[in-house]
């Protein structure tokens, strides 16, 4: 079965609800699941903003926080819009690139997005990571260091890298094999491609 | 039943298969389908872009045209990528403003769908307007000249003031009271509320 990869950004307001949805319905279908965790500010400033969009076009804003409250009442996501965005989770992209074939993963990633947007917690203060690590692992402090290494730092570079080279240009974006799908809209479809992809021996499925 | 208003645009690529699928699923529905044509030049102008966002941002714009390929595929709608975008359509836009109460409309509304994004035409050229008109009116020449009167013209300046007004920012855009939904992923979405909100005398559903 082709994996998918899930490319995801914890200032990304869509990503919100496709990172809470993303594990059980690939388990369901019985699609291998990566966690991709990138981020999008330097997408954005080569597209030149250096903002979120959502700011920079208050139309598109206003509507996004509203289809985004839409979106999460039906799903029963918890949601309360957060007073800062976008916020800063390069900390807890490292903690992810750090972690990423733990078994406690999926969970700390989405008990980061709760943090931002259902609790209107600063995810960018590293208290905020810590406590939501000591609720997962025996020695948080630990992997807070070892996330900020050197080693550790060239990880998330790399994936900047590879979401840039995959011409990802917004989040969240699933990709399986070279093919993308991009929002939460498209979870399913992304997960049915996975699926008849590999039926059909890996080509492509209209 | 509250009505749904479908914003749409010629030029616009998402409003394709949005403008092929809204009347079969607001007929199915009940909801009363009102068309609303309008221009996006003016709105992205607004916005500092002088040209479609999806030929600004490469990246977003190979993407796009990969997805409304698999999204025609998907709902048996014909598809071959245009060699001009965005196409003006302006003249387009006025037929329908002319027009709007006319039992042909929907069918002149696609059929000017088709001829940009499956048969490559140039609907710019009131040639092919007049074509596709003479298939379903008397005196297609006479639509012509109408639709370019001062107006008709003041009709459609009007429908833009409202689509700023309204916020709107992209097409297709529905409309249902003042709750908006975007794109052609939001269509049963729309319907779905302008169902609901009549059930419960009009206020929002969530």
């Amino acid at each position: 079965m082709t994996p998918l990869h899930f490319w995801f950004e914890f200032a990304s307001t869509y990503s919100y609800p496709a990172a809470m949805r993303i594990e059980r319905i690939s388990r369901a279908a019985g699609v291998p699941l990566v966690w991709r965790p990138f981020l999008l500010g330097p997408i954005f400033r080569a597209q030149g903003w250096n903002d979120s969009p959502f700011n920079i076009y208050p139309a598109k804003g206003r509507y996004m926080w509203r289809d985004l409250e839409r979106i999460c009442g039906r799903e029963g996501i918890p949601f309360r819009r957060p007073s800062r965005f976008p916020q800063n989770g390069l900390l807890a992209a490292r903690v992810v690139c750090l972690a990423s074939s733990e078994p406690w993963l999926p969970d700390f990633v989405r008990a980061v997005y709760r943090a931002n947007f259902a609790e209107d917690r600063d995810i960018s203060d590293p208290q905020v990571i810590v406590g939501i690590l000591e609720s997962l692992v025996q020695k948080a402090g630990d992997v807070i260091e070892r996330a900020g290494s050197s080693e550790n730092k060239e990880r998330l570079r790399l994936q900047e890298e590879e979401a840039i080279r995959l011409g990802i240009f917004g989040a969240p974006t699933c990709m399986v094999g070279e093919e993308m799908f991009w929002g939460n809209d498209r979870l399913e479809d992304a997960i049915a491609f996975a699926r008849g992809s590999s039926v059909v021996g890996g080509s492509t499925v209209r």
